[in-house]
């Protein structure tokens, strides 16, 4: 139950020193990354995570160097050697080691590490929302990318912990539409319409967002506008709630001091987080 | 006159891995970086690089944790050390290692880690200049941090590469203002008058541009004006030239095959460039 390295094809302490001052994705954040749930030993929609990796890969023209199957196999391996049941498995790949200079260097081999933790979910917000703050979105145009380039949602996240609330939610300053949360997808709920930026260059399409739109909402006969929105118009919501691999569906209570709705967890994010519980129950609980 | 590196207090060869998986420089872009030229055995411009550093830090929130004097003397170690008279010595500092979560940890130790490698100026770029492309500005609102999250700057270096030109000149799409290079500032020569983008949060305020500003233009006795413009606006620009660190100033003399002025190095540009060159040469070659 202790958590575990991986680093280029050997397992290894976190604690060692595996990565070379050259390595790209330490001087440029020349990289991508992935992180899985692992539910009681099984791994929780990675297909879909290792789908968005060669995806990721693709838009930085970085060799893809291990296969699908091969990354899974790690993840299992992880999970065995590790003894975790329900942790969280991180991988990234970054492009290469090579001396210094923007562009790419002609002789290309990316580095894969992973780790495992324990992780337990946040029960308590799950159940009772979490309050939120707004901040101005001041990421690059690729937010897309699952990369390494993760200074924008560093601030935001730390701006969220410094008011002491759950999550930054943000929004474009030059045409005042709410994008995502610093590590979620948003989602508001209005006249019983789920609402959600569409999957642009300006948000990561979270697995959780895509597993909830693909398979929970058809199942509740719910219906979902993907388009962006105000601040102001988020705020004459009834219901709000971010997604991600690791908070799943957690209800949005408030944002920045404004009670959404009544305040409390809305009954069709509850809907949705169950049918997202349940989902996972099915797939790697039985 | 080999490359030599140095991490956290040790002096170090390049190949030694020394960065733990979880560094979020590693993971997250988290930290931030100077370059300094040395010539002849000197560190040129040392103290405003380090100034420069201190600012990334506290835009950052990283704890100052070497004074400018001790990172000065191991500038000075490596140079000694490794035997380099011309090269560039590289720094970067980030924000410390830690189990991976967005916000910052409680316990903050940041690393150090330098490299230098010797180096030639590009003479011939300087001589007859470079042609360039205009490439989107995708960067993230904060380009005045000198931050290791760079894959934009990555992305349109690489596309420069590609099209076999010395540099990407960026314009931001949403203004269609000219902001910088990919790894350099730029500015035009019209009717005298040198323009360059103000120094604001979308451009990095670059140690070469400020001594070219500070000190050569008025012993020249030319005329700035700190001002964006479009990109159809430089390209009707008598002259053109790029700053940075590594390539000094440096003409351009054409844009995505657009031919700036006559299509050589102008006058002023050759000007600024010797008088660069002449402030180098009194401070390092004496």
């Amino acid at each position: 139950m202790n958590e575990l390295g991986f680093f280029d094809g050997e397992f290894i302490n976190l604690t060692e020193a595996k990565i070379c001052l050259e390595d790209r994705g330490y001087q440029f954040g020349d990289g991508i990354y992935e992180a899985t749930m692992v539910y009681n030993g099984h791994c929780f929609a990675l297909e879909r995570h290792l789908e968005r990796c060669v995806r990721s890969l693709r838009a930085l023209q970085i060799p893809i160097t291990y296969t699908n199957d091969e990354l899974a196999a790690i993840h299992e391996d992880l999970i065995s050697k590790s003894g975790i049941k329900d942790g969280v498995i991180y991988f990234q790949i970054t492009r290469a080691t090579a001396p210094r200079q923007h562009f790419f260097p002609d002789k290309v081999i990316p580095h894969l590490s992973m780790t495992i933790r324990p992780t337990r979910l946040h029960t308590d917000w799950q159940e009772n929302g979490i309050a939120a703050i707004w901040v101005e979105d001041i990421r690059w145009l690729r937010c897309d990318i699952k990369s390494l380039n993760l200074l924008g949602n560093v601030l935001a996240k730390q701006k969220a912990h410094e008011k002491n609330v759950g999550e930054a939610i943000q929004f474009r300053k030059d045409t005042n539409l709410v994008t995502e949360g610093s590590s979620t997808n948003f989602f508001i709920v209005k006249d019983g319409i789920i609402w959600t930026h569409p999957t642009d260059n300006l948000i990561l399409k979270g697995i959780t967002r895509s597993i909830l739109l693909e398979e929970c909402v058809p199942k509740l006969g719910l219906t979902v506008v993907e388009k962006a929105f105000t601040p102001e118009f988020a705020l004459t919501a009834a219901e709000a709630f971010v997604t991600s691999t690791s908070l799943e569906v957690t209800p949005v209570t408030s944002i920045s001091g404004k009670t959404i709705g009544t305040g409390i967890p809305g009954k069709i994010t509850k809907d949705l987080q169950a049918a997202y519980k349940d989902l996972v129950a099915k797939t790697c609980h039985q």
